[in-house]
């Protein structure tokens, strides 16, 4: 209702603006026996977190995880976990000027028309921030798919024009996060950071996307029809902020394929088991997983804030102005998106595997710890 | 949770299969005091409705709607809503060679692979016979968006390599219906409709894609950031049969512009009130709606039902086989499919502007009947 | 949102007014494989149906029921169940004095004040006969319950002042059903049976109440702090009409027990578990089962529609009048409400079975008929 | 699912264990423009908080709350609020003994059965500990209702076999805070505290209940069938630690009512409106408000933590033993249980008048603060 809830057995909940006290997240509904530490999650937030690179905003944020509840001896209980982040390098004044004028495309309009007020520093409640929560979360989300043997993974394939070529899985494991702007193809990946200084240079930003792949994900996930995979997928990732496009599989292109031609066909693997003998169905048909790898990509547009000149006006005083939104954003989107998109396929698979009963909602069967107080009934129940 | 569930205040609830005894919806959450019959209904029902012409299946449904419930003397009651459709000409023997043979990309397999077991009758819950439900209860939250001022539109702008010219509101309004494929560019139908004549006599089908357009939204609606209205249609058009790709404004365009080129400016309207000059954000900044029109486009792959021969095997019998899926399928989808994407966006504005608090929930202002049981208290409450 | 949902993973969804053209429920979440037909949902409706003795009304509704899809070869396939029972009884002539003069106690004005109409004939939407949807989907639940080795029991224990002695489970199984008002205390019943005849005849009504156990329960279900075992029971409980207390184990007692008197010891049983030496916590500690049976109360009050004159008010005309409800309308609430208290319960307990785990969302164990479609892949995944 | 969210538009996610590093609240759903500072939730707090008298736990928790999001300048921005409470006085040591040798009716084993572990310390999730993020939230659902005109009042009104008299509600609002029982009826108080040592120094605990009252309640509240207010009501209160009985109305003694006795009739009021002349309905009629005072009581058993030998069995030696609950533990629960009643009752008549669209979703109307951001379209959408 209210846009601070994902998921619905594996459950999120977050608040936080850019340049309040700090931002938080709740994940209920991870079983218990997860063995979790802070350094986990500590792990993920530092690769979507700001100032890593100089192709990133320069915003001095720790961004340490503190985890409130949720563990007994280092295992999960069942019960939410609470886990807050506190912001530390915020510094509101530059945002003044904004206050009643404007930027261009940001959420600064949207939020007063919704509510008639904002918490206006560093964009508030609508700032990239917020998608701190989501990789936090995400970050419990993938241990349970790890021990599960799902994989997630996202590169960035495409910077303004400059497009990566096809990579395999493999190659996104090995070269994603050797390079700043997170490209499994190191050359495409040079080049990119090039153009991606020019556009810096010119006080200019640029779009781009992100392809993403999940592999071993079980046979059998989703909920068509309002809830098939590829409709949470489409809500899970068009929450992404910037996002403008979603698609998987042959995407946008499969408005020119013909049925025989996009069609996968049924063989026999070497389990005498039905597997299609190709996968242009991106690992979905009917709404349900076929057991394939899913893939797709996610459309980035450019960052709004940028330092060119850009007309505007001004609510409360009725006139028109010019603006310059000088400071520390990102010149684009996708290196710091690649973690965001991870966790939001963490988040959406894990909530399916739950609701198929692929991992039982209340215990995984990690070691509990030094106080084991395992209870396993002989009897399902007293007679 | 099993997909049957669409909105959250404006909700709907369906079940069906395709060559069950019947369809249903369940709407509930429409306010009361609407003026509702069933040819209200039955219009829109007719346009989605197969046999319409030589480029859909022949399939001899009437779809006649019957309303169970929420009414008084023509009225909506605020009271849930209940909408039967009797499924007439059910033919399942032809269906029988894919009871454990899977059609290629169908969802035969994944179903059976959830669940165990499906009912196998012409795709059962799986086909795209479900979207009579959506459009009965679309037709709902249409009525209740034409009280507000608020005008959805679709038409088909793309089969295989055939694509329409931009075209304005007015032509769609104008065209849309003129034509068997539903494109509002009238010459760019008649080369649609021969392409899809072709794939057609070749024992094939093709994809294609539908543009959309949604006029006088208010501003402020969308709850981000996991219920922007671009997460939220990200769902709704996703849950679609066999869409594969979702965009709003520039889409997947986005990757390839500039901040300064994308950023919509702002200017004083007559009513000397902020206003973007242009609309490349698509009517969606910081995932709340400005005021600007909504647009976008969705793809939708071939049917995968196809007479041309393909292959698969018998999970039962272990045998590999040719297939060939003869009978009363669909060329190409986006003709029907026009109808069924304005609901999904009827139904998803509707919710929002519920949930904005720009229709009361219990009340329009509608003329409730005959029987008028209308009770206005002058004091909110007693004292 | 709108009240005609219920269920988290084992949803129910309901339309329908007294007097309309039908009543509808559709339950999703139910698994596959298990076996179902309209008689089994049948002979539940019979048990709740009106006209079935002299402390009922007399109207004459054969309430059949209609599954319209969900199955395949008299299985469940998973997806939603949609049942249909028609209305053939209905009068609304006599409820015209009604509509802007609202009998007492009745949903008539509250109806009007929420949504400024209402469907009136009967009492619409706010009759009882909604339960006829509740008592269907409860059908199913209880199917899936049965064959868990769960039980669910309820018969009338206070009528008026006249009120049963405590009887055990095996009674309630073998006496509930022998007399018209569900007590399962023989002599007690009788004495009930005279006790509401007299007010009958008195042109007036009674409250009563209903105990109600259930047996076989797991241990660990509920999901405190908010949907608790106590806190679920109490919002299904609380939903049947004319509810005003819900109490399990010592209830309204437990107010005068001390700690030392209240507490359950633990001991261990037969297999060396834990189990509590007493049951005065009913069956739920810390909101969660401890696999000892749960039992309660539900007090309902008298019927608000008699025949003894009344005063009240037309909010159309601004007269004062004398008002009588004279037609057919139950004497007392309980002996109907067994059937209905059941149900709620089923759904209840089977949502947090499915919650749990227990039972698996997708499948159960049954045979999936003639046409198997049944498909275990020997290995989660493809490789 | 998880059971740590209540609400639907007015949305609270609870975390935190009674001796794990902190608890927490989310809030989200409260409409912008509120007033609020941590004063306002701080003086509900101290209410609930431990070690406020000789019958309530030692334990020396501050419980200060920090309000980490969802304000600018002191009112709220529509967006979520979340607050963090620290725990500083746990003392885990003393829980050991009970890790696998249960406390009688405490939620030590059945945490452990449902999760196959749990978080010890101090009762960990099951602690009483958790409904200090209950009163938070509850403390701005009261300022809303409080800008509304609705009143929300409970005080003690039986303890053991001391009950007090009926209190009007002026002498709740004057009484219940004068002494430590909460008891509005000053001489009933001092012979409850009497009676509460007496328990105390026997090493016992004692049960009781809690009288509530709320007043200024709209007409028209609640969404019947299965969200009706008393079933809404019947969750919240049923969810609140130690609760066997709610009761609304006439509650339990309904049984003993006749219709004519029990049914409220109709009058005009001075404003020539329909009004109940009685309120033995409780406020609430066919599950929606009347506009009549919604009253009702809640029963709390006796603490099961006692000082009391008491047997216990421990699962992992298999040892049967006798126990002491020997520490900081309140002697009866619902004179720290008002404050905790009333925040329910809050959130859940807060979050029905947001459903009912009477309070805007979105904004109240006060001032929001230096910065004003407040945009007020002229029109409702651009043209």
């Amino acid at each position: 209702m209210n846009g601070n809830r994902f998921g619905r057995l594996f459950q999120v909940t977050t608040y936080g603006e850019s340049h309040g006290p700090g931002m938080g997240v709740t994940v209920s509904g991870c079983p218990a026996g997860l063995e979790l530490t802070e350094e986990d999650v500590q792990r993920e937030l530092d690769r979507r977190k700001p100032g890593q690179s100089m192709i990133t905003t320069s915003r001095g944020e720790p961004d340490e995880v503190s985890i409130q509840s949720g563990l007994q001896d280092g295992y999960t209980t069942g019960t939410p976990i609470g886990m807050t982040i506190e912001n530390k390098d915020a510094r509101s004044g530059k945002y003044e000027p904004f206050i009643t004028a404007p930027r261009p495309s940001h959420g600064d309009f949207t939020y007063s028309a919704k509510f008639g007020t904002r918490n206006w520093g560093g964009g508030g409640r609508s700032s990239a921030r917020e998608t701190v929560n989501w990789v936090a979360a995400g970050a419990i989300a993938d241990k349970i798919l790890e021990s599960e043997g799902v994989q997630v993974k996202a590169h960035v394939n495409q910077i303004g024009d400059v497009e990566a070529p096809e990579v395999s899985f493999a190659e996104m494991l090995e070269h994603t996060e050797e390079n700043d702007v997170r490209c499994a193809h190191p050359e495409t990946a040079e080049r990119m950071q090039e153009r991606i200084e020019e556009y810096q240079e010119a006080g200019d930003s640029i779009g781009g996307s992100i392809y993403f792949e999940v592999q071993g994900v079980p046979r059998g996930l989703g909920a068509p029809r309002f809830d098939s995979v590829s409709a949470r997928l489409g809500q899970a990732l068009m929450a992404v902020p910037a996002a403008t496009a979603f698609e998987f599989g042959l995407g946008r292109d499969a408005r020119e394929y013909t049925g025989s031609e996009r069609n996968d066909e049924w063989a026999f693997d070497s389990n005498d088991e039905p597997v299609p003998v190709e996968n242009d169905h991106g690992g979905i048909q009917g709404g349900i997983t076929t057991g394939e790898p899913i893939y797709g990509e996610l459309t980035l547009h450019a960052p709004t804030s940028i330092p060119k000149p850009q007309e505007t006006v001004d609510w409360e005083t009725g006139e028109e102005k010019t603006e310059q939104v000088i400071g520390r954003h990102d010149p684009v989107l996708p290196p710091r998106g690649v973690p965001v998109v991870e966790s939001m396929l963490s988040l959406t698979i894990v909530d399916f595997m739950l609701l198929a009963g692929r991992i039982n909602p209340d215990r995984l069967d990690g070691q509990p710890g030094e106080y084991d107080t395992d209870y396993h009934p002989s009897s399902p129940r007293s007679e």
